[in-house]
């Protein structure tokens, strides 16, 4: 009986109003804003928003790097939207390198799964922090600042990174200077490099200009 | 002659242009996002946005917890949203309850208005800070941690309860536990309950499984 | 036997570091930063940190406004430090007034625990949002505008106020314009007010200049 | 070879997708959030939304003041919604002033670009910062605190000014007291003004009742 | 010549003053403070520091839920502190279990490194998000809510799971509930657990009262 | 006899205890925090706390860049620890050349005072947003990116940076590839640049290995 009474009451409890703010799955049919996309209907959320398969085989190695990156950011996992945190999956194939980059909002945190793998990063101070990272081993990048990582062992690498952010951002040091239609004369005038060594990375990585 | 001259410079001065995102209520017929709801038209706001008289009354008692909790969330009082703080109004008969609950996103300060009222919360040290409260005094509960409120007066209680959130949040361990569709083994094995235990939880409840 | 295990484990449990974090007990005696004070060594934390009482009788009347505002700020109540939210109390005599003033870092909510107080505030689009509330109304001030509050009935009024920050700090516009060394002359200047008034209030409220 | 390899690689990365949210410039036709405006469509963006000339040139001079404020904040330059900063230019002409105002959610930091000018801030505790800025003098004025600026020189001054907020409002005393419909007789009483004063000053700022 | 200008002018930039905030290196002797622990000096900074190898291995399992949780927290990881983001490892043996917990300040994604694992969430509108997860699968579970992961094959599961915070908290429920001196009477008000149950897991967990 | 009332009673007023946290003048003998410095005691901040001349005249110029980037950061101008933004002055002989950089926790905002820049920025999706700005524009560069700006006009340009952060950190590319002792191999590797240009900047730039 009183059962009964708790559980009418319970259908009926406003606090069923705002549930909706746990979370804010991803619509990306939606407008997004500064802090994330717009959030899909509550009720039509199911768990499998919540549950993402991508990162479970290796990525599209990119040949030239022999390596791979595979984002869950709250583009491809809706779930992680406004929650603060995302993942990639990295592999490293044999000599693969992740070349010089930025997340330009948020700071990384990497975990090594398998094989043995060389990262670092250099502060605005121009110290460069540099080590071999094992199996099990987990280092920290923080924000915004140029990192790397390479394949230094004999065998697959594979880590799992993890971002201070759904929506980090990547940026490829040499796809933002040499992968665009930036004048050759202007990259030469920001960066020092030589007009032969900008043009001939601009022919392997699609730039014009 | 120069008031005239002012009041015309002001009528055209650019910052009525800004001054939209002094406020930003809800206007839940928009979507959402991880900030909180979109705003209503600024030029439809008027001052009952910003009022609410919902916390006036007594609020619908639960007759098994002998208790009511009112929100004032930016669902129930659309002139919070994005302003970082929201009130409730708990209702406490004599012998009841607020059983331990959760506020996911939010810490929360209780002002007891009418009687005596024993509250306590548990750290992740899983230390306990319980105290018995008394007209007039207040008691801070920070945010995410198990904590719970029940009438140790011989009259009814009232308390005022204020939030570092528009959109707190409420999660209550008995409902969480007993009150949905989650498998009574998986109860079981995740909360090292009795079987006997949780199914005579979830029929009081409403659960299934 | 398995508990006995189960205990010696959970002794020595790494989790229990991490549980300072839960909270920051202001520890006033040690420095201060942008995000409030230090944390009080957690060792050393009693449920009567999270306690305050101060809020439980009429504060000290300021009798030329017939008004007292008496806060449990971090520096009042050093359990609230940063956890995102505060209160104070307000009592208004008969004819009682808090007279226009700002949060310079904090939205407000008011909840009317006794009487009747006439409020309001004024956007930066100088619209005014004006509202008699009564007993159980509750109404919202939005981060750093100008508003008031006076007692526009016949009996005393009590309100609880909520800040969205631990520390919103106060600026009551009389003080601010004639309560310190700021030259008359400026004063002036920066306000359009005519001379003999703000000598007049500069008397008043202490002012020199 | 290897280049054609990488080129097509490049074309099909996954991080394309998460690229969108490096910014988020205001489309004011979309509806706002707490956070800001909704994001105009990234491939509709361009170097112009980037991009502000308003600031080139003196604002329109209040005659009163002698002085123009020219806001650049995300509702006249879109590009920089959702990025923590925001610009104006201020002109004082001789005898120009910024009356006493605030900014209800940002910090400002000026820098005298031609001129002399006198600059203040007024603590929470009533205590009075204040300066006379030269060419190239910086000054922070903390958030939500009154402050005020006034050329102390003999030829018209320029400052930029900095905010922590691209929508960082601005309430100027003034208007807010006498510029809008908010009864004389509340004025007074929130205020300690004569009636004589608020009368006069309501005149000259188009204020009614 | 010229490298040598250069290089004269870089070593008394004033930028190096600047790049001691590029991170914050917890220094665990020094006070802590709301947004974190103090940075230890960043002259006594190293790699190492931005290195854990505390994951790499098997951690301490508790034979009653046959697991272990091996947090890279703050206080164990030094390098996160104030970086928004830390992780933990995650050991299941067959039929190993997390129970029933909550982090108070942060949202968690779990990536399956082997075997099979289920899991599932609960929100405030008490409906449950549960799910089988494979190698490779990952899953999010958002900020403060009732969350728990057992290991559902017939081998050893290892989970990797990010958090949104450096220090984001554990509070385990039956720790909470049951491993403490809150009185069982009072359990049992607030959990509607009957006194039998209480005392059996009280006795279990090491509780007493 | 009111007046002196109301004045003795302000003296009193608890509000006094709470104005420090108006703002955290940073103290550079104290530890620092994930949030910035620690504050000076507010009993001894002045007016010159929040008043810095660094920006008025020309700064250091580098004679290979022909340009000077002077801060005034938390380092250099305490009053701005905690408030959310900064500036800089940006002094560009003929041909001078602020090269490729980052901020890693800030956007910026370009004022150009004196003289034609032209100026770039490079999106996560390399995409390049490039415009030659005149005096009077501003052009804003979002958080982490890549940008630029170099004087294309014949004569000294002058420009004040704004940012969003008071401490927002300053990597520029050619001293973090060329300016430490990361190992020529390694730049070579994570670069794709040629060996003979790697040595050829690291000669230039004092840059060992």
């Amino acid at each position: 009986m009183l059962a009964l009474f708790f559980f009418l009451v319970l259908i009926s409890s406003p606090f069923h109003l705002a549930s909706a703010l746990d979370f804010c799955v991803a619509d990306l049919s939606l407008p997004d804003g500064p802090a994330g996309y717009s959030c899909k209907n509550p009720s039509k959320v199911t768990v499998n928003d919540f549950v993402f398969s991508g990162l479970g085989k290796v990525g599209a190695i990119n040949p030239l790097i022999k390596a791979a990156v595979t984002p869950a950011f709250s583009a491809q996992f809706p779930g992680i939207n406004g929650l603060g945190v995302s993942l990639a999956r990295l592999d490293l194939l044999v000599d693969g390198v992740v070349p010089m980059h930025t997340h330009p909002s948020a700071s990384e945190v990497l975990f090594v799964v398998e094989g043995t793998i060389c990262a670092g990063f250099i502060s605005s101070a121009n110290k460069v922090y540099f080590k071999t990272l094992n199996k099990g081993d987990i280092m920290v990048f923080p924000q915004g600042l140029l990192h790397f990582q390479f394949n230094s062992g004999t065998t697959t690498a594979l880590a799992i990174v993890s971002f201070s952010d759904p929506s980090p951002g990547l940026q490829i040091l040499d796809f933002a200077l040499f992968g665009n239609d930036l004048a050759s004369a202007i990259v030469e005038e920001v960066t020092f490099l030589d007009d032969a060594q900008v043009k001939k990375l601009k022919k392997v990585l699609g730039g014009t200009g």
